[in-house]
């Protein structure tokens, strides 16, 4: 048993002792016998009629389950084109298929047809390679689990919507989290034979507007992958069945749905997507291009705006932390408004270029405060405040007011501000 | 990139000149210009119109997504309360909610409602304890990924059926890996006071038939949980919902589903569970009683019985592997009936109690052979062959073709039969 464990156990003893803590729970304080009397007429006599309150969940058991419970994925200004995960809902590092976010560059989702869709690989190759889906199942696989985020993540929706408080879902529900497989881009790659001179990617998916983009070679030959499944079974149709491009740590953008074709190059090529919309403009007036790689970023979950505190006392602060650059080393929370800083817990397995849960024991005093958390990663990069991030980029605190400006990879430390009513709202603005 | 990356690399190009493989996708041999026109022609052109064929999935996004392709669980003879795995179909480690096995003891699937729903701990402790859910969700939590598996996994179906060919789904479609989250039992525990004396627990659910079994106190301190989360969402209500029991590594049925119930005590219960269902009648007459681990288990899940080889060259094998002891250290695969094994590739991550994924590239020459695999866990424990466990549990070959005998913790490593038309079949017996 670690200390960690150790801690935990003795935590809810010592936290009331500590702290004054609301204990979660009726203490059935009137004596044992009393008490097991009153658990019977809860949970009924060993051998007695049940009596808890209950239907039947029909004479047939689902083969294929639904959810017991009701979350969904929360439609943005470009819906149907995209929707965002439920961060406020969701636990550990997997995000559930059905609630992964939705970014469709303007397409809708198309319905391919799995037995007709073909993947090519051509352009600066010895061998042009063509695949049907079940060609690609037959060689070399690999799984890994691995975040997806939309470069405007944490940022966008909060500007084009203007409603204060917004919910973490509308500020940082651009990101999830699968288990993907499929087969390593580079084996694909080395088959067809890469021609001397050639050092990009352009990738081009199967939907209505071809989302096309390009991605450097050596990336493809590290860790891509040609993905077919996520969470263990198809990909979902609305994140790229029956082909996606996976990019570990690389912006959403350049992971190509309903992936159809990459042609091998000799430069990027400089597509709308890379050029007008992926792109920063700073206050010079140029452009930031081709920034791929996800910074070190974290939210706190829960609580979080548009949740309600449970009350004073004892509350875990848990909340996700991820980084394009590779494993998260460290997630501190501050409880003061960026005050002081303390290190949080790191659900373990830290995957590299993986959501990572953190949890944070805290006594919420009934003050009004704010809450936010930071994190580090592999590399010592640490997720900026927003004073922080103002002056690594050279901009000035009004920037982050304009409307007009589509931000992209914008990663300040999120606060939320907690009410002496117990609301939470996100008054970053 | 590691030496496993790098083979990984140049396995097509080596394969191909090696062992005359089938190289899975077209290769577009008439030139350059003439596959980049065929290219065009499937692909289109970067500006043209999409010719691929796809129609749009409906004008409305999902707010909570289906799946792409109708995988299902498998009734069996004990169907609508029991399901299986369609091992054959998945990848990765983790099992689709939506496809978890259910073995629900004959009890339907109770439909809770979530506000009235109480657990109790009560019996030997200072403290009786009654929690909502909501009660419990403010306190610590924890999140692994851990594996389920019925006790009669990889044997009961196959003899209560004696139809050959069983698939993967029908012998080893019990067993499933989900990430879980909840409250460490040991906090629960702590805080109401285990009295001394006290060694056992005695678990009740809230399903009609109150499935009711008994578990070592050192256990639930150990790392047992209360979990209401599944695979990040609200744990489905076929697999306990809201509040299962998880006993990480301990067959399925220690883990309560639609928890409502936990009495200290001083000693096993001996309920029906564990002295007439979920224990082994020897030939000596006297039954094991008590066998809560999962010992180390695995097997091929493609290929495998009712699949067909794709043809004769490059196959990739692959399977899962799982201890309750712990973690998996070692797979190996044999590819002529055991005569010869060697180590397969484990995925990372490799999880303790958790299924891991192996992978073995394979040539098949097209002729009849035999394909199984064995693990070995952290403790040294490997996977015996039928032969071996035969010996171990003292009977004779004899014993597992009597179908009176309904037998748990089944673990031998099973073989698949190639026939030389591509066919598999499950004759292990």
């Amino acid at each position: 048993m670690d200390t960690k464990q150790r801690s935990r156990r003795h935590f809810l003893r010592d936290g009331a002792a500590l702290a004054g803590m609301a204990v979660a729970g009726v203490r059935l304080a009137k004596g044992q016998a009393q008490a097991e009397k009153s658990a019977a007429s809860v949970a009924g006599s060993d051998n007695g009629e049940a009596t808890a309150p209950f239907r039947l969940f029909g004479p047939e058991a689902p083969l294929y389950g639904t959810p017991s419970e009701n979350l969904q994925r929360m439609p943005t200004i470009e819906y149907p084109f995209a929707t965002r995960t439920p961060q406020q809902d969701l636990h550990g590092i997997i995000t559930p298929s059905g609630l992964h976010f939705v970014v469709n560059h303007g397409s809708p989702t198309p319905d391919i047809n799995l037995l007709e869709h073909r993947f090519l690989i051509h352009g600066m190759v010895d061998r042009p390679l063509l695949f049907t889906v079940a060609e690609l199942k037959r060689l070399p696989s690999v799984s890994r689990v691995h975040f997806l985020a939309c470069a405007g993540n944490s940022y966008v929706d909060t500007f084009a919507r203007k409603n204060l408080p917004q919910s973490v879902q509308e500020t940082h529900g651009a990101t999830s989290c699968s288990e993907w497989t499929g087969v390593p881009l580079s084996v694909l790659l080395q088959e067809a034979g890469v021609q001397k001179g050639a050092s990009w990617l352009l990738c081009e998916g199967a939907d209505l507007k071809k989302h096309s983009i390009s991605i450097p070679l050596t990336k493809a030959m590290d860790d891509a992958m040609v993905a077919y499944v996520q969470n263990g079974e198809a990909v979902r149709r609305e994140n790229g069945y029956p082909l996606r491009l996976l990019v570990p740590g690389f912006e959403g953008t350049r992971n190509v749905k309903w992936l159809r074709r990459i042609k091998v190059v000799d430069r990027p090529y400089m597509t709308k997507w890379e050029t007008g919309v992926y792109t920063n403009l700073l206050p010079s007036g140029k452009a930031r291009w081709f920034q791929f790689e996800i910074e070190p970023n974290s939210v706190i979950t829960r609580p979080s705006a548009g949740l309600h505190m449970a009350g004073r006392g004892f509350c875990e602060i848990t909340g996700i932390a991820w980084s394009g650059g590779g494993t998260i080393r460290r997630v501190e929370v501050s409880t003061n408004g960026g005050r002081t800083w303390k290190d949080a817990e790191l659900q373990h397995p830290v995957l590299p270029k993986a959501h990572t849960r953190f949890r944070f024991p805290w006594n919420w005093n009934g003050e009004e405060t704010v809450i936010q958390s930071r994190s580090t990663d592999e590399w010592g990069h640490v997720q900026p405040t927003l004073a922080e991030l103002t002056k690594i980029w050279g901009v000035t605190m009004d920037f982050w007011r304009t409307d007009t400006a589509r931000i992209q990879h914008f990663n300040a430390s999120h606060p939320w501000t907690i009410k002496p009513d117990g609301s939470l709202r996100n008054e970053i603005w």
